[in-house]
């Protein structure tokens, strides 16, 4: 891989020239939210770019480009398809290339690089995607089947219909905010547990009154978790209403992926979930990481995922077995204190349906999807030890046991103060590939 | 009730004066979708009017309708408040009242008439808000309670939260469509019903092989069903994340009401929904009326829900009892052939939860909610005999008993060709508030 020109390049950057992912922001001098991408540690301002530049020059083929990059969202970019998206992508590549094709335009433009180069301390990030509908799949097997044998047992760890689809739920669009967002610890109705068994001493217990029933309150949350996910935007012109998209072909609906923090309130979500599924246990906040990384840049890092034993239907048969990513994932737990632990470390590789199978069984009845729908992979987790779950819930077994933190201090689930942040790259050092921060803070709850 | 200059005005009609829905039209004139009213069989075309006339003469205090009338949805409409639509729907009032104040605005000027006062016949209807997020809750106490017996049995027919909290799920938004938008026959991945027991001679039995598993297979559904339900369009400003919406103060956020047909496929949505709620059996395809009966319109018709004995949690409470509208819902079901049976006859007050209610506890935890934002009631079922069931599934009892229809024919759930249309409307002849209908149609499926 080439290396880039742009001032301060660290090795050890998510944001390296092998990547160019995508993002919103607004600057001192445009607080009107528009495109940028991430360079190193600068964000290049794609509507000043453009603005200055006649893209055709250096995009060739491709229009709208610079009314796309002034919108405030990326969606009128990720409509216009891979082929564009690559397309693009490499234009930028050159741009910031000690070997581009066009020294002027950028590099050697200092007056456009001092307007359009903008080091990210001093931008302001958005959400990168008007959002349509988003959906939250369950594909991270070890959460699923850890979460299963807490509440099942491992005789019946897995439902029976998990590994014949990729079992996902409606999520809620208004909710999803980019990273940095605070977070309100949210109040809900929770069933308080039953009480405790009478004593064993028969004579005594006819003496005490007889248990109150459980019963439901409305109060904080006292179960706040974090949920590891990887999240993906989708892209090009969608499928029509009645039309299914095919799993071979999915990948091209794709526009590209983020981190994402599906916060979840587990006590709300126990009292609440049956029949209909997650509800207000999941609606108050759901953090996307701000730059999206495009498909293409994934590529190199494709892996095999979980192996399926299951006969598949063939709407959901793929033809590669590389149909997962190997991103290195974390997440690092920060105390109002400032104490920061890394609480657990996987690989988004540890899924059992792929992006395309997701969309090719969300798209099986005829569903319709468009570009800036967002898909959220379920929780992912690691098949080894605590340190590589990807929630409180399995690295707790729901608050019976405690995670130990930097700063002699322990957590069951998240304390009002906490900061969680969700890491992932892959690649080498200098050619990295990666997300950048997911990270909200929890703010005390607001009685009600 | 005055009455209107308009011409053949129907005493039947659901678009009397009283009621003053709005909606999406676009005409031969105007293609490009923009609001209108209904009064009798006629469309008032409100950016025609707006454009011919100083509206702030009519609708004093009022700013930029001309232009939240230009839009192709009512969202900019919605969020301006239940004052302001209050006093838009009055002003319209006057404007189509045999005793109007303006004559000389409309009801005199030949020419604006003739381009602003359209056929219902000639203009198309679309979608009548760009809904942001779309919640579909279970309300329908009735509809529930059947549901409950039929898969769980009389002593477990309700959840235990059922009579807690309102029960609801994030519902697909991109598949909510206008009245008369065709329905395909969802495919989806079903699990064949288990085989049939062996026989009861147990030296015959072991001469046979071992009856194989059940089995998914990817077919197309076998049990569509329709939904009765009533649906309701947020409107105002909205909340800010974090905040909740108290129960008694809901109502301000409501912009108004209309039928929702939420089409389910039964067999998909029995494999698919455990542990996380309805997918693909529902995100198919979601039907709305295209006029949105305004909140104030059916203020005359409240009435008090199905009582529940439960002692509700604070944020719960509300200060009034007549909670619910009496509004008189049909169900028609048109097959092939052309013979329409009326299937469903039933009242909107049959609900246990009240929209303030869901609003009040869909923001307990700080999820944000935004004009255009979609509510679903649930099924809406009467307490009484099969013809008051709000569905299939509970008029066939999952398919075990007939419906039958006119024509000599029958149905245990829908056939391709059948067209559903749902109607409702309270008030006396000449002062009816309704809905038109809610129709879909069935075409089959598209083999995977």
């Amino acid at each position: 891989m080439a290396s880039s020109w742009v001032p301060d390049m660290d090795s050890a950057s998510d944001f390296s020239l092998a990547n160019i992912p995508f993002g919103i922001i607004s600057t001192p001098d445009d607080p009107k939210p528009h495109a940028a991408v991430a360079i190193g540690s600068y964000a290049l301002d794609l509507k000043v770019l453009c603005a200055s530049t006649d893209l055709t020059q250096i995009f060739p083929g491709t229009r709208g480009l610079a009314e796309a990059f002034s919108q405030p969202a990326l969606n009128a970019f990720a409509e216009m398809g891979r082929a564009v998206h690559r397309q693009v992508r490499a234009g930028i590549q050159d741009l910031l290339s000690t070997a581009t094709a066009h020294p002027s335009v950028l590099r050697d433009n200092t007056a456009l690089r001092a307007r359009a180069l903008l080091p990210q301390s001093t931008v302001k990030m958005h959400l990168p995607m008007a959002i349509g509908d988003y959906t939250d799949f369950y594909a991270g097997y070890h959460h699923a089947h850890a979460v299963g044998v807490m509440f099942r047992g491992p005789d019946n760890a897995l439902q029976p219909n998990y590994l014949h689809l990729p079992v996902g739920y409606h999520g809620r669009t208004s909710s999803v905010v980019v990273s940095g967002t605070p977070v309100r610890r949210p109040v809900g109705q929770i069933l308080l547990p039953p009480p405790p068994p009478p004593p064993a001493d028969p004579a005594e217990a006819a003496q005490q009154p007889p248990p109150p029933p459980s019963r439901p309150v409305t109060a904080p949350s006292r179960k706040l978790d974090m949920e590891l996910e990887l999240g993906c935007f989708l892209g090009g012109a969608g499928n029509e209403m009645g039309t299914a998209v095919p799993v071979d072909g999915a990948d091209e609906h794709i526009f590209g992926y983020v981190l994402l923090n599906d916060w979840s309130a587990r006590d709300v979500q126990t009292w609440e979930y049956v029949p209909l599924g997650p509800f207000n246990g999941k609606n108050f906040a759901t953090t996307v990481s701000p730059w999206v990384v495009p498909a293409d840049a994934l590529e190199p890092f494709r892996a095999r995922g979980i192996e399926n034993a299951t006969e598949l239907q063939g709407y959901l048969r793929e033809e590669r077995e590389d149909n997962v990513f190997d991103i290195r994932l974390e997440v690092d737990l920060t105390t109002a204190e400032g104490d920061t632990t890394t609480i657990c470390r996987t690989s988004s590789r540890n899924l059992v349906w792929s992006f395309p199978q997701m969309i090719a069984h969300h798209t099986l009845g005829g569903c319709p999807m468009r570009a800036g729908d967002l898909l959220g992979s379920g929780t992912i987790s690691g098949p080894g030890g605590v340190d590589e779950r990807g929630s409180l819930l399995e690295m707790t077994e729901n608050g019976k046991k405690e995670v130990l933190l930097a700063g002699m201090d322990a957590r069951t689930f998240l304390k009002d103060g906490d900061t969680v942040t969700l890491r992932g790259f892959c690649g080498a050092d200098g050619a990295r590939v990666g997300f950048g921060a997911c990270r909200g803070r929890i703010y005390s709850a607001v009685e009600r």
